[in-house]
């Protein structure tokens, strides 16, 4: 007998799409909110800033060591909204669908992402279900949409790191792209290695509650460290001073890299951060991330200079393990597609 | 000389990325909040309950008579959120865009998404952008999430329907579904057929603030207006009694449905809305949709009954021309794929 499939009337608005809703999606996302089944969700008591982030979800394969698209659809959307120094309350989520995915398939994906949600203690409100024909989209997107209350004001942001402060970083780099990268091209290279996709606001609340003064904080996603510092030195108007050899990078990480000609400097990450913060600060802030399993690994990487003799704004310059100078630039052309 | 087409780093979080954000985005959708460029934008003052939406976009063709993939996304998450009796204020918009789309074709839909969010007085204040490669998706999807500030409480609801309410359609029904469907075939059919997309959120506040006490609202879109009825009674748990003769069609739709073989109460609308609310108030409500450019053609065809006699709970009883009665059930299977 053929394995159930996606067809195209799941997402017509109709009947069939009315059980794919009940069975599949109110289960495993099941919160009274959810459960109204309007147009729009309701949210009562929020109150203050708020903070609004949206991410599309197009990995390649949906399912990996470490997570599932939908995983990182939870964790890549509440992460954005926590940079903002705010606690992620309610997500949105939209799924488009190619016709044929196979049921089995969906539904662990959205298993795995009520899981990641109900263990974030985040609660998925409202959602969208489209289907298209086969061929039209491969397998399955998402786009989730958080919502979260700022917890403190000033808002960390790319614009206020200064001259003097600390550029800390919560752990190793490389994990997520590559092992997503290996996965997808059946490469026997680092085996194993596992994505590193987490959800960091229980981190960021405890910085912004037990620290405070946080000026900068962005989780390095696609792009990479690389390219999220340099979006924080242009930003800002500052230089980023960083030491090499202080990066950590797995060992199984390094090797696949040297095989495929990857820089993990510009590999995707999906559960570290970058935070900026007065370097007095920097002690107290490295004992509150290391206290937390997703930040044991924290290590101050730089610091943040104002443009001068060793550099402009907007600058990022690594200090090499074996004591040169270079310049790191953005991202030039797409490493790898798909891969978040 | 080729156009210039999208290509795969457009998506990569680079160089390319921050170029697409700066010159197409930030100038089309410009305001103050999308312009800070941080993970998440910032939202302020933002009071009591709110209404959160989100709508996947994967119409097919991109352009239309009537509108754009763009002005759907707005238009249709303005519109969701309304539909709780809330003023819209807020869209997040996340594209995912096939390698190889046209430069040009982007930049229209991404112009007519700006004008119709400025035009409709919401901002798009933050984003996202997936580039997949080329046959991995489509041309191009797009979905936005809606944030909007409750009206008044208690919010109109699908479960709030009462025997003896009053049930109002804004106007015509069939002309969006119909008008993509000829686009995307070449029919030659409908050939000033227009898609009805128009944001309604003033109307919706008008008829909020003017007439009170509105039951529920609902945009018939996916399904069309009998399955949005067939919902609406299964809510609420009552029968709707809906005259054929009180429903608008225009001609030219009604001729190209009996062509092909469709039927426009299932057709999809992306402009209009039902009303349901106590009888006594459906004459006021008329004048104030009315008094709209978009419910001009605002008429009452039916009411809600207590189930009975003359039917079950969730039922939708169609009183036809000829004076026969027929069941309206929900849609089955996918009418037309892609059209919204």
């Amino acid at each position: 007998m053929d394995e159930p499939r996606v067809l195209l009337d799941y997402g017509s608005g109709g009947k069939a799409a009315q059980r794919l809703i009940t069975d599949l999606f109110a289960r495993c996302f099941a919160n009274p909110i959810l459960a109204a089944m309007d147009d729009a969700a309701l949210l009562q008591g929020l109150s203050g800033q708020l903070a609004m982030s949206t991410d599309g979800y197009t990995v390649d394969p949906l399912e990996f060591p470490g997570g599932t698209i939908g995983t990182l659809a939870v964790h890549g959307t509440v992460n954005d909204v926590a940079m903002l120094g705010a606690r992620p309350l309610y997500l949105s989520c939209a799924f488009i669908l190619e016709e044929g995915l196979p049921m089995a398939l969906l539904e662990r994906i959205v298993e795995s992402m009520g899981e990641a949600a109900r263990s974030a203690g985040v609660h998925i409100v409202t959602g969208d279900t489209k289907v298209v024909p086969k061929g039209a989209a491969d397998k399955m997107f998402i786009v989730t949409t958080g919502l979260g209350e700022v917890l403190s004001s000033p808002t960390p942001s790319g614009s206020r790191a200064l001259p003097g402060d600390a550029i800390l970083l919560s752990g190793s780099i490389g994990d997520h792209g590559l092992t997503v990268l290996s996965r997808r091209e059946g490469l026997p290279l680092a085996a194993d290695a596992r994505s590193d996709s987490a959800a960091l606001h229980h981190m960021v609340a405890a910085l912004v509650r037990e620290v405070g003064s946080i000026h900068t904080l962005r989780d390095p996603t696609r792009g990479g460290l690389a390219t999220t510092l340099n979006e924080i030195a242009a930003q800002s108007g500052v230089l980023c001073n960083i030491q090499e050899s202080a990066i950590p990078v797995r060992p199984g990480i390094m090797a696949g890299c040297a095989v495929l000609g990857l820089d993990p400097l510009y590999l995707a990450n999906e559960g570290k951060l970058i935070c900026v913060l007065p370097k007095n600060l920097a002690d107290e802030a490295l004992a509150v991330m290391r206290s937390f399993p997703e930040g044991q690994e924290a290590v101050r990487i730089g610091s943040i200079q104002a443009p001068g003799q060793y550099g402009k704004a907007g600058q990022v310059v690594l200090h090499t393990a074996l004591g040169g100078k270079r310049l790191l630039g953005m991202l030039e052309g797409e490493q790898l597609p798909r891969i978040c």
